[in-house]
Order: structure tokens, then C-alpha cells, then sequence
């Protein structure tokens, strides 16, 4: 197991010494990816993610429009990740699990009250989250917690992006594709520019309250389209400049 | 730094090479607890928190019965957590912030789907957690992770006590101290015989959707008597047989 730096076309994983924190000490050692199996780019100590981010998305589930409910703050624990193409594991308990395909902000420092206009200088890069979530029990408990924080509910991939300056995070498509019966579907296909708070503004809230460790990961709110799941689906989150985080559905 | 074994009368501290969660191992080094500075006793990759785990503090608080409001989960993250002594520190936004004195878990092996009657096997002591949480962005946000997830919002200590076997944990009292402007009132007078579910099926309930690592902590839910704190104040929760929890209250 090690950390590696993927070409930018995806080819070839060259490993490196230490984290993806520091600047990459490379060993020597390169793999074709196609031979090499990617588990998730960070474990982060926290996974601070932003709900109702995207008006669509706050009219599907919440029945109410996004005036009435604004943007809020839950918390994903680390036991929840998993990489591109682990299972998602669906236990008996969960009756209604959807995927949520989001932007996923890693952080590169320990940072605090950090302004919104800085927010890249805090950053390590971006990669894909998927912010499983088990309908029946969020809202039965009223809290998030649990429905999305079940071991496997949080896949991440399928690697970090880190050359920022290529997006325009103000109009970034964000795809979910699901296969079901052998049959893909793409049931999200929206854009970053839904967002009602931007990237910005989510560090500068997130991090007035918290400190935000190198690894730690920001969900940045899932758009419309959000989909059940079941065991034997395969589902794919794809946004592009980053890349394709796939992942299975099993029984737990 | 160092972990250290508290003698049964909390006046010695003794050095053990390793971590609470091996057999300790004695450095041959010893201190007067009244010379030493304690640290939270455990760094969680995480805090499940059991909330309206009390019937008379879901009545004070959300002002309905405890039977249309069950007991639900949420996460404090590792940033939260502070030790005996350390200051909560309140930002400005924060404008109504309150005590929740409670019973901590401290797990001590990785475990997954524990049956209410083992939770003792997978439990590596207990200790206390005052669960600080602004009451203001609690409802404000309708998730509850940034009112008590804020950085110092999750004070720990002042020690695991590990034998179990002294507790009568169905009748256990639980009381918080408040020290404003010089007068100390005792606010939370309450007792685990209050709990809606007992310590075992919440094990049991949390352990069915998380893997609990050891020095996780399980926080069991508040009595009623929670009340606002303000820069100045100091903190105490009390917990016979494991100690006082103290912390004083600073503006960020």
C-alpha cells in the first residue's frame, strides 16, 4: 500500500514517500493503473458536509422551498468510507437508501476562520463523494446521522485533483449513473452552479466552527436526482476533470 | 505527555509505556495528580452521541413527550474535544450555549453489531462528557453537528475509570455545578434511572450502523437542568465514583 500521484491521463500511478500533504517525493515505482487498486485518496479524521445546498435537490426530498430551509451542517464519521469500487453495504434496517453525488473540498492544512475568498489556499484538492443516505431513518431520527453515517455510506474517489485552477467551480457538471437490471440510467445531471452557497462561503461557515485537519473533507450538497439503490446496483458519480467513483450495492 | 493509571483515591498518577487499551505496562515514573496537568483522557476518531436519552430533559428542552420525540444519534468530531481545565471557548455567533452533563463509553476494541448484554466486553471504561451545545444554532440549523461540534464544545475527563463492576450504572447520579459571578448552583441533579434506553441497547443500536474504534465514546444523553453559560463561568459535572469534570467558560 502507498500514496501515488496519478498522471493526468489516468494511466500510470507513480508512488511516493510520505503523504499527499507535502510536496511529492517520488520513489521510483510506477504501476499501470489498471494493475493497481485505489482505495480512498484520504481518510479524513471528519467529514463535514453541507445539506440543502441546491435548490433542486432542497425541492425533491424536503417538499418545501429552499427559503424555508436553509443550508445546514452534518457530520460523516471517518468508519463510514470507503474507496472506488469497495461495496456499499446496505443493512436490513436501512429500507430506502439513496445515492448523493457531490463535490468533495480536501483540505491540505489545519485551518480555522478561513475567509471565503482564501479558500483555495487551504486546500489539498478535489475529489467525488458519494453522500449515501438511508431516506427512512434521516427522517425518523430527525437527525442525519445516522442514515449517513452507516459503515460504507461514505464512498470517496476515485482520487484528489489538485490542480484547481482548471475548474470553474461556478459551472461544473455533476453526474450520478445507475445500473440497475443490467440497464444504466443517469439520474443526476446538474451543475455546480445550482449551488445556493458557493465553495467559498461553505469554508468560511464551516470553518468558523471547526478545525479543519489536512485530510479532513467537505461535502458541498448533493443536486436533484437522487435515486434508491439496492443490492446487485452498481452506482457511478462522474464529474468531469476529476474522474468516475464507482461503487457497488451489496447486502450488509 | 503520557498515559498514566490514577490510584483508586486520585492522588498519585503512574506512568504506563503504550496506551490505555493493552495491559499497562508501568514506567517506573510517578506524580502527584496535584503536580500534573490531565489531558482528555481519550482522543475519539469519533463521538456517537445518543440524544433525548432523558424524559424530563426532552421535556425542558423540546417541549414535547419523550414518546413523540425518541431518542436519536449524532456525531461530535475530534475537534471538539478538550480536557479537565481547558476552556470552552464560545465564538460570537454562538449566543445561547448550555451545559449537558453526561455519562461517557469509552470503547476499547474495534467492534460492529454488539448485543445489548456484552456491552461490557467491548467497553473500556467510562468517563464523562459535557455535551456543550449552542441552543440557538441547534434549532436555527435543525442539525445539531455545529452546535455541539464546535472546536472545545466537547470537554472529556477527568479519567477513564475502567472497573465497571462498581457501578450500578440503572442508578447513577449525574449533577452539574455552575459558578456564576462567584456563586456556584448545582443546576443538573438528576440519575441514569432516568435513561430511556439503558447503556446496553444503546451499544447495541449504535454498534448496528457504526464501527466503534477503540477510544470512541458513547455519550448516553443529559438529564434535565441544563442552563446557559457565559464567558467567566465555570463548569463542573459530577459523576460519583468517576469524578468531576471541570472547565472554565472563555469568549473565543
Amino acid at each position: 500500500m502507498t500514496f501515488a500521484v496519478i498522471d493526468a491521463d489516468a494511466t500510470t500511478a507513480k508512488a511516493i514517500a510520505g503523504t499527499p500533504f507535502t510536496e511529492p517525493e517520488y520513489t521510483g515505482k510506477e504501476y499501470a493503473l489498471e494493475d493497481v487498486r485505489l482505495l480512498a485518496p484520504t481518510l479524513p479524521s471528519k467529514i463535514v458536509a453541507v445539506g440543502r445546498n441546491y435548490a433542486d435537490h432542497v425541492a425533491e426530498v424536503f417538499k418545501e422551498s429552499a427559503e424555508h430551509l436553509p443550508p445546514t451542517i452534518f457530520i460523516k464519521p471517518s468508519t463510514a468510507v470507503v474507496g472506488p469500487d469497495a461495496p456499499i453495504k446496505i443493512p436490513e434496517f436501512a429500507t430506502r437508501v439513496e445515492f448523493e453525488g457531490e463535490l468533495a473540498i480536501v483540505f491540505g492544512v489545519p485551518c480555522k476562520n478561513v475567509k471565503a475568498s482564501d479558500w483555495k489556499s487551504v486546500v489539498r484538492g478535489v475529489t467525488i463523494i458519494n453522500d449515501v443516505s438511508s431516506r427512512d431513518l434521516q427522517f425518523a431520527d430527525g437527525q442525519w446521522a445516522r442514515a449517513k453515517g452507516i459503515d460504507t455510506f461514505g464512498p470517496l474517489g476515485p482520487w484528489i485533483e489538485t490542480d484547481l485552477d482548471k475548474f470553474d467551480f461556478t459551472n461544473l457538471p455533476i453526474k450520478a449513473h445507475l445500473t440497475h437490471d443490467g440497464k444504466t440510467e443517469t439520474k443526476q445531471d446538474s451543475n455546480s452552479n445550482q449551488m445556493i452557497m458557493n465553495i467559498g462561503e461553505m469554508v468560511e461557515w464551516v470553518t468558523q466552527s471547526f478545525t479543519m485537519l489536512p485530510g479532513d473533507v467537505m461535502a458541498t450538497g448533493s443536486p436533484a436526482g437522487t435515486a434508491e439503490m439496492v443490492p446487485g446496483d452498481v452506482i457511478e458519480v462522474e464529474i468531469p476533470g476529476i474522474g468516475t467513483l464507482r461503487n457497488p450495492i451489496e447486502r450488509a
